[in-house]
């Protein structure tokens, strides 16, 4: 092994992620298995780790992409933990500091979609990019923002899918589904809302269903605040609900329409399909992003 | 002279401010005068450094904030240029080129609002915070975005007045008046908006006016959605409409609403006074932050 290799965790609301390695060309072993309760999902973490241990000596770093909310802050007293989930067993559980205790290495820890941003920035459609969103849109929206490749965490970390969007209830009355905010981004375009709205799971509505063209109406909104917010060089979208492939023209002529040429940038005018594109690294994102930051980590970044 | 002084100038739409000095406690001369055509202001601009140069000797850079939409590349070759603006005699004027070849020293150029965001992270309200917004709402709504003591650029810079809001026509059925986007941000908030809906300048409404709710309204929408985009550490809020004092109550109370408890900070949720603020530096933070630019110019950075 010439090359230190190091751990990466994708640790979702229903599914945990475990894998070593050293990049996508060089996934030494992975394994995958239900997030069940803390004690248990992160006790079959640790022996994963401990039996790649055994073949490969220690890794340099292990990193982790979780659901939230949660807090990345090193140096605050609850780092490693996610806060406020709805999910059972899981409010205010210490997800990072087991695992440390029990392989004894280094432990990045942040939101799944700051690391799966990492992850297009290292090796994806984002690549030594300063400044660019990835945005995540599935049985919820979330975001990270990545500038000069590190994710922005500010107070907290970026909550992309909780912005506030026009809502013309002429011509959609659907309410919104989110507990907070009600017609926010998330409670508007989110899986679940468009499968409330329209009364089946969004996967199973034809390709030409209207659904499509007014789910493509928020996320052009959001993307125009996004762009005139943080001047973006790039905007990669993915999970489940962007698995439909009618829907990245139509978000890439809405947003050129409700931007209407204000922002004077080749890169949106001449090249919006090369701006609004799709992950590189697919649904790998999140555990090869959780290989970048534990390299990050490694190195005292 | 035991530091090396620099220039600074604040290039706005009606008139330029230019001063020489070293921060907010050395102010050693200043001058203004209206913006006319480039080459008049541009020349009075000139002839003030030259004066000083006689007393002080050369100066170490000088900044230049400037109203937009402009260049701030420094590696593109309209570097240095306001763009598209409206202003007559102003579209693609070169503003930094004439003043660094008659003063022979680094310049740098920036928006306006980015370098009053450097101002007021230098000595202002948000001293030395990793991750904050200035956003000035005056005859337009402008603002910058700071990480690491630095403006976000991305493909241009940020355009914060014209993200998307929501805007229930029944309770305002003012149009907007931004050319490009109607009810944006700036089309709805902006002073002149205020002017346009209630029939008299903003400036000559009582403070007990309905307006002001309404405004407060449109801000706190837009401030949720950038506490969501970015998780801001603070919120700067300067220019003329903000200095209706009755403002920042209302805009605190209605973010907090808005946000509705989704974001558990206690930077929020229990010290918005601290959070949403006016500039430490007032109507200083422009001219100031040239000087803050120019010595991160002479250092190298």
């Amino acid at each position: 092994m010439t090359e230190e290799y190091v751990g990466g965790i994708e640790a979702g609301g229903t599914k945990i992620v475990c894998a070593v390695g050293t990049g996508p060309e060089d996934v030494r072993a992975e394994t995958r298995f239900p997030t069940t309760t803390p004690v248990e999902t992160i006790g079959r973490a640790v022996a994963f780790f401990k039996e790649q241990e055994l073949r490969f000596g220690r890794p340099a770093a292990v990193g982790i992409a979780s659901f939230g909310p949660l807090d990345p802050n090193p140096a605050s007293p609850t780092f490693g933990m996610v806060t406020s989930t709805p999910k059972p067993n899981w409010a205010n559980a210490d997800l990072a500091g087991p695992i440390r205790e029990a392989l004894g290495v280094p432990i990045g820890f942040d939101t799944d979609v700051n690391i799966a941003g990492l992850g297009e920035w290292r090796w994806g459609a984002a690549q030594g990019l300063s400044n660019f969103i990835y945005l995540t849109i599935g049985t919820g929206i979330g975001g990270g923002v990545l500038i000069d490749g590190k994710p922005v965490h500010g107070l907290v970390h970026p909550e992309l899918g909780h912005v506030a969007l026009p809502h013309d209830r002429t011509a959609d009355p659907y309410d919104g589904r989110c507990p907070y905010h009600g017609d926010c981004l998330e409670g508007m375009a989110a899986g679940p809302a468009i499968g409330e709205r329209w009364g089946k799971p969004a996967a199973e509505l034809s390709p030409d269903h209207p659904a499509w063209e007014l789910e493509a109406h928020y996320l052009a909104l959001a993307l125009q605040s996004f762009i005139c917010t943080l001047s973006p060089e790039r905007i990669v979208l993915g999970g489940g609900v962007m698995e439909q492939p009618q829907l990245f023209p139509m978000v890439r002529r809405k947003v050129l329409e409700y931007l209407n040429g204000y922002v004077q940038s080749p890169a949106i005018l001449d090249h919006i399909d090369d701006y609004i594109v799709p992950p590189g690294l697919g649904n790998r994102a999140g555990v090869l992003g959780a290989f970048a930051q534990a390299q990050l980590i490694a190195a005292g970044q």
